[in-house]
């Protein structure tokens, strides 16, 4: 059998009627009327092989494959007769009449199906045996559109003239806020490199360099705990620096990607808003609750205290600093245990309770209704505004329910953000097909660490102020804006990015004011504050999360199923056993000592 | 000063007549005839700036620039006039007359001149402040060829339906005979991770996982000790693997690679021969002394044995068990000092020396010539039939050099190789637009390895024997060859590759004669093993070492300038400060201790 002739099998409709070579796998195999009928598999799809007991070779070998096995086949593509065609795959009007048949390698049983989409299988067991579950097609699938977004990115932004430029893997810790994994040295006993949980100083420094605009597809590798919708270890990101930069062309840069390369994996799919909305952050909360709304449908929070605090005899309302609602003007038959699941999550989140009134025939019943009758007409009023305001299909209220958390304004969005979502998913209003993006702005540069009690940066430290230096002569720190953004899509955030504090004297206040002084800056960021010494453009960029942005794109909910060889949801690599435990030897030449692992039982 | 309107010097041919905005650097800046002359630099290129007095803002503030300032620059581009053209810049036929000028940023004095190569400066303080050395034409160019030849590459590949994916960075060891970079695990106590040497392993894996055709540019992490000529720490591949392959598919893939891709970034180079030519390993010792030789020129090694040995009276020859010659027909004058300097090299290299005759006017003369004029005729005859068959330009021997080692055949071949290279270089031979590739195949399987006199693996333990498993009950192992193959480029390896061992017990074979039993194998390489029973397809693939492709291609002498930030040349990152002592607190939390740095005094 000469594999130099082999073609794939979606090669086989220009061939008809010539003689062919393939090889893959038996992807099943059945006796029929004398015939044996083998479904070979490849790469590129499936065809149908009939071996005739006539070709006595063919036939021998034919009859001892099994599922799996390794086979070759050469054979005439033919036509199938009409009556005998399968409209339901994608070669179902072809099949190979084989002429030599080889058994090329066998393979045991294999531990799981993979002709669904294996979601159902112990997700453990199917990263043992990862190599078997990349013969799915769900898989396959999932490999090349990464390969064809990834190319597509690429290409656009290279047409854009970004640079792409490889970061160091050996470096830094850098401010990125997680645990760095660490690397220790051979060569430099006792020192480490960590790996870059982001290339954020290199991109910089590139700027420095005079790299106009630079993007990379960068590995981060972070050492966070494992969580369900995080991919454990390193994850990748689209990440993007320019020089004399504008928030509008950053944000264009960004649109304009998007715009040309969700096509690639999600053709079917129509953005909501195009340019992207640009929301500030206090007011994303006010609407929706987060930072990060799902903005496919509406469901806005509605801040109601001046009508009901102190306008009725209901004390949970006039005792609250503020009271927001959250108005569902949709058809819905709420059973009492939706309600009180409902409410059970308002708790969670940290609320003393959810009040609710339901609408019936265009009247508050139910819930709370008796007690707000004192302004049950401002209220309707109020809230058909809003629904005519924010929801595009319903402009009535005929029928529906409300929700109210009354409680100090950040707790209320809090907890109306999450019943808001929870809402979405129950109304079925998350359509898989709608890409709502949003600029999230206008975030504060300064927090009260809730750990520490003190004050700590919102975000990157390497933000530039709103206003330049003097921003940082404000009497209330926590009032100072950074020009800092998120991107927010179909409720996650996607992008972070900034304009870039390009001046020294800048940072150096900037830390001032979270109490490290110049001596830290210059130590813990020696390289940037040097550079900024030395003619540093003004910069910023941001960076995307191409793992999620990608699974969102393609409506897969496993963030592990995006990778070829993910990490486990525990951070292990299953099917090669890493991490393990390592040689001795290695760590004597390291000079380092790890802890015992304790042997089972 | 509007950045959304800046355009790069570059684009100005085509705005002549129109105001535009400009922002870079202040390459230089001089007086003349009472006009401010500004040279500004972008990533682009640069262009002059003309400032008049009459714009007195403008003309105050261009005052105030000096070298490597970040400056604006609002203005209209017009054409010089003709005697004022400069041919020697690229945009010496225009001008900007400015009207707005802006001191954007400013800089200290820079720590070096960037106008030049700038291989003349200390490297370690060019690494240090490598983002003002990036601001250098040639690593510009590096940066942006580099890029473009990635891209290339990339889209070359995918072209041919090979599938580009991304496998992990945190993983296990894998048997490519460096050692590991070791990266504790904070999660699973007591447990490492390591960097991949290679994507080895996995490829294979994604074989047996069905994709037909997988690529990647890999990034290779490898803790060796520092070299002049390798990056320290990581590098990257052109990591490529095959379903079903023939060694024709697999040289094949390659050489319509090159043969597309080295026009992008040297364009003006031609192949000695092409497709490759394919030679094998023992004949490649043979001719060129080396298994990676330099086919740019002649100069190959001829055996004189049976000519010489036992012939004459000369004794050094007569005991040797080979003697072999290198026939350098070329007109030149060597003094005694180069001729001494060569049997120098030849003695490092482990020789007991280096013989020699010149010929004048066709006649042997100096050197060893009078012990062999028994022979004389009979030598000069072979070494003009030898030149002849492998000298292109030149087929007397009017006048030239003959070397001569008279040794064990491995040591002869070793020390002439080394000889052949210096000669090219007095000679000037290694032409540098020329692309000489050769395969080198054939390569034993097995060793005996040289630091513990016990038989080891040639190359890579997953590679098929030729023959298959029955070729493991020859007698003597060192009779095994490999279906492993390397490419030679200009004197460097620059591939390494074979047809895989895809039969567990063929495996289990392998390990055998080198002593390692069964569960040696499933222990060291349990995916492999065990993948290895489910219908795994034949495969074969091989690596390009990307840096060392791309660095002889631009003919970059320096490895480390084809990298953005490279590693010094004793495995640092001057610039960021790294390996550096980690927190204490960080050690804490992995349970790790490394050794104790001493302070410096």
């Amino acid at each position: 059998m000469d594999f130099n002739k082999r073609i794939l099998t979606e090669e086989t409709p220009n061939r008809v009627g010539e003689e062919v070579v393939l090889a893959g796998w038996v992807d099943s195999i059945r006796d029929h009327g004398g015939l044996t009928f083998i479904d070979l598999r490849d790469w590129s799809g499936k065809i149908q092989i009939v071996v005739d007991p006539d070709k006595e070779d063919a036939f021998r070998v034919a009859k001892t494959l099994r599922n799996e096995y390794v086979a070759g086949i050469v054979g005439t593509v033919r036509e199938r007769a009409k009556d005998l065609v399968n409209d339901k795959v994608e070669l179902g009007h072809l099949e190979i009449v084989a002429t030599e048949v080889s058994l090329i390698n066998r393979s045991k049983p294999i531990p799981f199906p993979i002709d669904g989409d294996g979601r159902e299988i112990d997700e453990n067991v199917r990263l043992k045996y990862r190599y078997i579950d990349l013969r799915r097609d769900r898989l396959k699938r999932i490999i090349r559109q990464r390969q064809d977004f990834i190319l597509a990115i690429r290409k656009h932004l290279i047409s854009k003239k970004f640079t792409e430029v490889i970061t160091p893997l050996l470096t830094v810790t850098s401010p990125e806020g997680a645990r760095d994994f660490i690397v220790p040295s051979r060569i430099h006993k006792g020192k480490a490199f960590v790996l870059p949980q982001a290339p954020q100083q290199y991109k910089q420094l590139l700027m420095a360099g005079g790299v106009d605009k630079y993007f990379q597809i960068a590995p981060c590798a972070r050492d966070e705990d494992p969580r369900a919708d995080r991919h454990a270890g390193v994850f990748y990101q689209i990440d993007l620096e320019m020089s004399f930069p504008t928030i509008d062309k950053l944000f264009g840069t960004c649109e304009t990607l998007l715009e040309d390369v969700y096509k690639v994996v999600a053709p079917s799919k129509k953005f909501k808003e195009y340019p992207f909305p640009r929301i500030p952050y206090r007011e994303a909360l006010d609407r929706f609750g987060t930072d990060k709304p799902d903005l496919r449908y509406g469901l806005e929070l509605l801040d109601i205290t001046e009508i009901v605090k102190d306008h009725t005899e209901f004390g949970v309302f006039n005792q609250a600093e503020s009271v927001k609602a959250i108005v569902v003007p949709h058809q819905y038959e709420w059973t009492r245990k939706e309600i009180d699941s409902m409410e059970e999550l308002a708790k969670k989140e940290g609320a003393k309770g959810l009040a609710y009134i339901k609408y019936e025939n265009g009247k508050p019943t139910g819930g709370i209704s008796k007690f707000i009758s004192p302004v049950e007409d401002k209220l309707t009023d109020a809230f058909r505004k809003h629904i005519e305001k924010v929801e595009e299909t319903e402009t009535d209220l005929q029928a529906g329910i409300v929700f109210f958390v009354a409680d100090k304004p950040e707790k209320a969005n809090k907890v109306l953000g999450k019943v808001r979502i929870r809402l979405a998913e129950v109304l079925e209003l998350q359509d898989p097909n709608l890409m709502a993006f949003a600029w999230i702005q206008e975030f504060p540069f300064y927090e009260i660490n809730e750990d520490t009690g003190r004050l700590d940066f919102g975000h990157n430290p390497f933000s530039m102020p709103v206003g330049g230096v003097e921003a940082f002569d404000a009497e209330d720190p926590l009032t100072i804006i950074s020009d800092q953004y998120d991107l927010a899509f179909n409720g996650y955030e996607v992008l972070s990015g900034s304009i870039r504090n390009h001046d020294p004297e800048v940072l150096v206040r900037a830390f001032e004011r979270v109490g490290y002084d110049r001596d830290v800056v210059k130590q813990k960021f020696g390289a940037l504050y040097t550079a900024f010494q030395y003619g540093v453009p003004p910069h910023g960029g941001w960076a995307i999360g191409l793992d999620r942005l990608f699974m969102e794109l393609i409506n897969e909910p496993n963030i592990r199923d995006v990778y070829a060889f993910p990490k486990s949801s525990n951070g292990m690599d299953i099917m090669m056993g890493a991490p393990s435990v390592p040689d001795e030897e290695d760590l004597k030449v390291l000079g380092i000592t790890l802890p015992k692992v304790k042997p089972k039982n």
